[in-house]
């Protein structure tokens, strides 16, 4: 029996083939994500995995269908694994917004879901940091954005040597777009066309440039001028007071395919490699409003951070910590008539959080203490006769006989376990 | 535009709307889950929410159809959104088991999915803490698991009076089916018509096991009888050693209506209101040689308990603490000029891991100290001039006026922030 294709198993490390996936890696990454999202006072939300399919097709359009994961449900529903969680959040925030101050500040991991019939052999699910800012009109707000992002980044030790943001637009691809004579109607075609330019020939950008009513060496100067609108340059300025401006380049090369991005948008790329995008995002002023159907108006802005590209560029740059299983103690039984005094000791550390191992049946103990070892254990602690315990520090080698009713005292007093997920 | 029947969106608390789920409570009974399993040394994984649908038909009969997210996609694949995750653990332990030490100690929180057509109203997803213990036929891996059910719910303050486990039997019930002269063919429609019993008037159940060939009476005096097989004893002296022994109760009343559990069973069952079971789960030596056609064949049990039942018994319980935003430090800026020094303060404090917040346009000064104090910030901090900066502890009201470079310092000797997540 195997899994669906395009489909993750996450197994715990060390990894036992080349086909499956962390499961250590993903908790480390889901863990710094929202380490890093608290330090900026988001706040979590999740919505359902699956969505009527008309929240997709309302903001993107029929077309997007060819993409999606979308199925017919018992009820005769059309429904779809969500691709992008930013229609899950328009419509939460449209339904429930009076009961949150503005700025709303929320993120969330989904996992997100794609299914394109033509390309075999790729992912057709991924996981995402989504953070979003709503109700907040000013550019300021934008800045904020583009600094978590770039924290969700540093967070796992990558420095502006391994990525770079690339800031860019709509506005300003509008103000030329409609200075050199665009018409509304060939809009989109020329934004998708400026999305695809990086992965085109010279030879067909000029040609599908032409085609609508523009110079293809025009469009080309606009993107490598890089001189920033306005808009940019209090951007440029905010992540400049932070320290930040080494991470962030004006490129007009980004453009956001989409159709519903309306201000600023930029993306973060690997630089080192082929330079792929790790993270994108930017305003999008009308979504909400389109969702609630013209009854919620609010602006808003945020970005994505797959899971995929982020672990390739993570373990290229050799950032994943060492992942193993860590316990505080490993309870040694020798003799079975102590069973049950060690298990009466093993509830007490595990209750005062203490991570504790032992062998469930009998086992040599040569072999009980090997495991100890594999296990990274702090201590090994044995029950012995007339109410003592042998307790061993296995860092410094030394080794006591006490009391068992003293234990827990001379274990928490000489090292207090971490209650929290550790990944060491 | 509404989200589909049966599901949840997860809102940040306060709870703007009786129709929604707390993100912060789902938040906080994962972070208990995870921490517990590891105090037991469990280990991460997780799989796919969909999966073939045969994964569930070859396990559990195609009758399980009718209760299953079932669907078909676009590559004709007939498919199903998870509704356990027995199955899919059975499939990895099969695919890698000789990369893992045995026994197997697994653990993961997957959201999982049921739909059947006719209950309306009811949820259609719920998530699910699932432990299991794989490659272990000592019943000592009944007791461990048995004991780590028991403090998944101790972790979050339940207690012998909200919380029983019920134990029982697969062998046992086999036995009395057995010596009763019941026939192999008959035995599914025998447990499951014990799995009903209680939701069963008198004389459905008279009539029931008459068809089967058996006496109500008797199989009634089976069930209130209690007396533990040697197995169940050893489950409960082992419990006992622990301390454990008021959560558990031999009670032949739990028997799992599925197929495929093999030995000890149990469930945990509310004490308060109507008696709800909360967890269930047993043995299920026969499931991964049945998933890998044979190839594999290692002994297993585990158990699953939902989110749902769980935090009604905690709402109701109030054991869940107060969830509200907290920052550690609120940056007020009175004066715009100030705004580029105050960014640099709060890049250097949040690359500390505090939590920091301020306002993100210029807003009066009573609003933003107002601001402070609705999300609990520790201080406030002020960007004075000559490179000063003004620090006000909200605890203790202290207030001094100190270089900008001594801030840190300042901080940071002052209150470690914490960098995981907190639920205060």
């Amino acid at each position: 029996m195997e899994r669906l294709p395009g489909f993750r198993d996450f197994y715990p490390e060390p990894l036992p083939h080349a086909d499956v996936w962390s499961a250590d890696a993903r908790r480390y990454i889901f863990d710094k994500w929202r380490e890093v999202t608290q330090r900026y006072s988001f706040r979590e939300y999740d919505g359902p995995p699956l969505e009527p399919l008309e929240l997709y097709t309302l903001k993107s359009g029929e077309e997007i269908v060819g993409q999606l994961y979308n199925l017919t449900d018992k009820g005769d529903r059309a429904i779809a694994l969500r691709p992008e969680m930013t229609p899950t959040l328009a419509r939460m925030v449209a339904a429930h917004e009076r009961n949150y101050k503005k700025p709303i500040k929320w993120f969330t991991i989904p996992q997100l879901f794609r299914y394109e019939r033509q390309q075999k052999g790729r992912l057709r699910e991924h996981f995402q940091l989504n953070a979003d800012i709503i109700g907040e009109p000013d550019v300021a707000a934008d800045a904020e954005l583009i600094a978590l992002l770039i924290d969700s980044l540093r967070v796992f030790g990558l420095t502006e040597d391994d990525f770079v943001i690339r800031l860019s637009s709509r506005n300003a691809w509008s103000d030329f777009y409609r200075q050199d004579g665009g018409t509304e109607q060939n809009a989109y075609a020329f934004y998708q066309a400026v999305d695809k330019i990086e992965r085109e020939t010279p030879d067909e950008n000029q040609k599908k440039f032409k085609g609508l009513g523009f110079s293809y060496d025009a469009v080309q100067q606009f993107i490598t001028s890089g001189k920033p609108t306005a808009e940019l340059d209090v951007v440029l300025k905010n992540l400049a007071a932070r320290g930040l401006a080494d991470f962030v380049k004006v490129d007009y090369g980004v453009i956001r395919g989409l159709a519903y991005y309306t201000g600023v948008v930029f993306e973060a790329f690997a630089k080192v490699e082929d330079l792929r995008a790790i993270a994108g995002g930017g305003r999008y002023d009308n979504l909400v409003k389109l969702i609630s159907g013209g009854k919620v108006n609010l602006p808003a802005l945020g970005f994505g951070m797959g899971d995929v590209v982020l672990r390739e560029l993570l373990a290229a740059r050799k950032l994943f910590p060492a992942f193993s299983v860590n316990v505080d103690v490993f309870c040694v039984i020798e003799d079975e008539s102590f069973r049950g005094e060690t298990l009466k000791l093993i509830q007490q550390l595990r209750d005062k959080g203490a991570r504790v191992e032992y062998s469930l049946t009998p086992v040599k103990p040569d072999k009980q203490f090997k495991r100890a070892l594999e296990l990274n254990a702090a201590f090994t602690l044995k029950a012995e006769s007339g109410g003592t315990a042998r307790l061993k520090n296995l860092r410094t080698r030394e080794e006591m006989v006490l009391p068992q009713v003293d234990v827990l005292q001379k274990i928490f007093g000489t090292r207090r376990p971490e209650s929290h997920i550790d990944n060491a």
